[in-house]
């Protein structure tokens, strides 16, 4: 009995050396591309006729194979629970578990075959440094949240006065809210803006004051945006690596004033003894 | 007396409380995106003419809300005045007054109409986080004020050169000062520029020094315009910071100085009273 | 002869300090834009021909003024010479001499106008900090005129290949070399490139790999070519402000290690005094 | 023997010298540049006919330059081998034997014309900064490895399901998936990105929704893309510089703390012997 606990004990450690080697990723990796290609490839000419067995066997493989990997991950943590407390764990059981879904078989195969370019985002779980740049973007979200709703402030109040006033242009650009709002996300990508403006000035000849206000306010939240990012990112840079050492400078110096301190007292009593 | 004087006192504490309270500036934000959606869905089809009740009750519902708001900020402040002396509370007295007026009964519907999305820049005010990027947005403005002076400079200099030579181009791009100036901005964000300067460059061959000068210098300063900030903010980011424990540091070696210099006194004091 | 000698040097005092005074330079700023308008609003409609006489004052005046304004700049130096010794009067004693030119009244009066424009640069000399800005980007130049020769190279190499394969292409954007650099410049700014490459893809159908390659590659180094702006003010900023600080630190750290092994050989002489 | 020998080492001292000398530098770019402009302007008119003695003897002369120059900097060496060692010299030998090939003899005369171009490239070894700005180029490319692996990923699923929906758009824009990766390209760079979108709409009205949240994420990745490049650049400033300074005074420090535990052992010793 023991002795079967112990073996089980060795198989795990050996999966788990498995899971986190560099080569099974690096397979992982090589294999999502190729079926990547595959997809890509098959949608060029008469491919897909030709080839079509070909394509199945690919399908079959990389389905067999993610279910495998799935199931070293699953059986190398310690308690099955486990597994599920990561994000990122929850993704890949996820994508495969939709890739098994009979609906090929089920009339739905146009959705199906949507489906399966989705495993290309395994991608992000193969390699380690993908997910942490994933992180790392999530993590930026919060800091720019308060800009989105400021953009959000500036299109809502340039879309509503751009459709009280453009409703009737023949474009049909402005005609309600909704479409507003693209159109003014279009003039932020300075997308053939001045097209929009000059139909406006038709009608409007005070029209270049909306579009080159807008222009410049957003266009300067906009970049503001992605200063922000970028100003966090240098903080956490010189948060983690230079504060750091200028901090145990100063704890340092703390202990050195400590230490003076003390050979002052110890020289007074000296001082005192001697007296 | 006294004992009105005491309840008073509580109530106002009260009400100071509700003003500073994260759920009341929650509950302000909610309403607002909830009134600015019924403002936006208004424009799509037919919805006007038959939720025509629901929308005026909307309306009412955010005027009284406004109105109630406002008075508890006048009532939470000690003194009455105080109100008016932050600019944000004029701001926001300012957007409810103006709705307050009986636009729609004498004539003036359309403009009532435009006036009530204004009531959404009450966002602002409703959340302290957008309150201090407006803030902040407005002190970064003395930063690029000679930037922008130098920005006309050269949009007046290249307006007046392509008013001068392009002024009879059958697409009127150049027909008088101002049309040249919004010319210039229309290729500054290289809105089809290029179709600007073929036009131009028929007549006169030499007119692509003329743009291709104007949209080198431009951005590059325009470009530079924007990094005034990103350094502007950069250089607060390290002076609040790091700079400060080092500067720490700095006061903590004077001390450590200091105290050394004592030790070798008092040592050579002993030497002294030794020999 | 001292009395009138103590006069001069307290009048040239006097000059200087009008010289240096806010106020004159607000003047000539105020004068400058004023004048600035005139010229601008000139063009729009029939202004020049009913407001004629006074667009001629105008100019009587702002000649009159430069003139009077430049010798009192002269007239500060202690020395004449000295006040060509500065860039700067250079600048603006060409610009004043060139607008004295008769040029008007010898049949060349389109030139005269043109040249008038050429005043508003003089808002540079007026404002300092435009003096500071304009310093500070030619200061900028020699850390960009490698990347400026990397550029050139890249767009060489393209203009040439380009101009070797579709030369003959019909809408003449690859006609010769400088045609090529030119259509590049447009390909770099992004401005309706597609119908450039779609164009070429036609005749060689591998032609979006010419196009692509050289978006990426020059937007790269392009972009390169203003970070080196950025991290060049950076580091002008770190070394002026933190870093002294840190070398203080490193110094008064140098005395304070001189000083503590003072200390130690004290007390070892103490020591060996008491042996 | 020996005389023969030591006047070897000197020429070759003087060779070294000639090779390292600047105006050696200087001479090799303003030959390329020359050579450069000669090649651009042949394609200019009937410049070709004209001149093509001139052309002809440009060209035997650049070839004679090129190996009389290499030849110098392979004598240079002490031993003959360590010249293939160096990439550059590498580069600059590829490009020197190519342009020496009987090509235009053998008919291959277009080639030839072409292949000359590529001396062009020649520049970056006669510039040393050139070289340098190289060299950093290339070490940026890991930093940036994976958000290009990222920005794979994100092509590749718009890809897909921009040529799964919109294949049988008249455009042809989505016709299989490499022309979908193209036309990607082209939204990404905002180039008449809304005519796409527009016809996409008309037979999916939610097409804007595909459109609208590529260009914000793919423009946000790709604007980070090149943040981290700043970011590493910054790093390494960092790096270099200050956090020297920093480490060594950390280091003094623990010198300090060091010699005064000495201070006070060297006290209690005093002390003890006192007793």
């Amino acid at each position: 009995m023991v002795f079967i606990k112990i073996r089980r004990f060795y198989l795990i450690e050996k999966i788990e050396q498995i899971r986190d080697a560099r080569w099974f990723s690096n397979l992982t990796t090589l294999i999502i591309i190729a079926y990547a290609s595959v997809l890509g490839f098959k949608t060029i000419g008469d491919v897909e006729t030709n080839y079509s067995l070909f394509l199945q066997f690919a399908d079959a493989f990389v389905t067999i194979y993610f279910i495998f990997e799935i199931a070293i991950k699953m059986v190398a943590e310690k308690k099955f629970v486990n597994f599920f407390k990561s994000g990122w764990n929850l993704f890949d059981f996820t994508i495969v578990v939709i890739t098994l879904l009979p609906l090929e078989s089920s009339g739905y195969a146009a959705v199906a075959r949507l489906l399966r370019i989705f495993r290309v985002l395994r991608l992000f779980t193969a390699r380690p440094e993908l997910k942490a740049i994933i992180d790392m973007l999530i993590k930026a979200i919060p800091a720019i949240i308060d800009i989105v709703i400021l953009m959000f402030i500036i299109f809502y109040i340039y879309a509503i006065v751009g459709n009280f006033f453009f409703e009737k242009l023949p474009s049909g650009l402005w005609s309600d809210f909704l479409v507003s709002m693209l159109t003014l996300f279009r003039v932020l990508t300075f997308e053939d803006w001045t097209d929009v403006m000059y139909e406006a000035m038709e009608v409007y000849p005070w029209a270049w004051a909306y579009f080159v206000s807008f222009v410049i306010i957003a266009a300067f939240v906009f970049f503001n945006l992605f200063v922000a990012v970028i100003i966090g990112e240098m903080q956490k840079l010189n948060e983690a690596d230079m504060k750091q050492e200028i901090h145990e400078d100063s704890k340092k110096l703390d202990i050195l004033l400590n230490e003076v301190k003390h050979l002052r007292q110890e020289l007074k009593q000296i001082k005192k003894s001697k007296d």
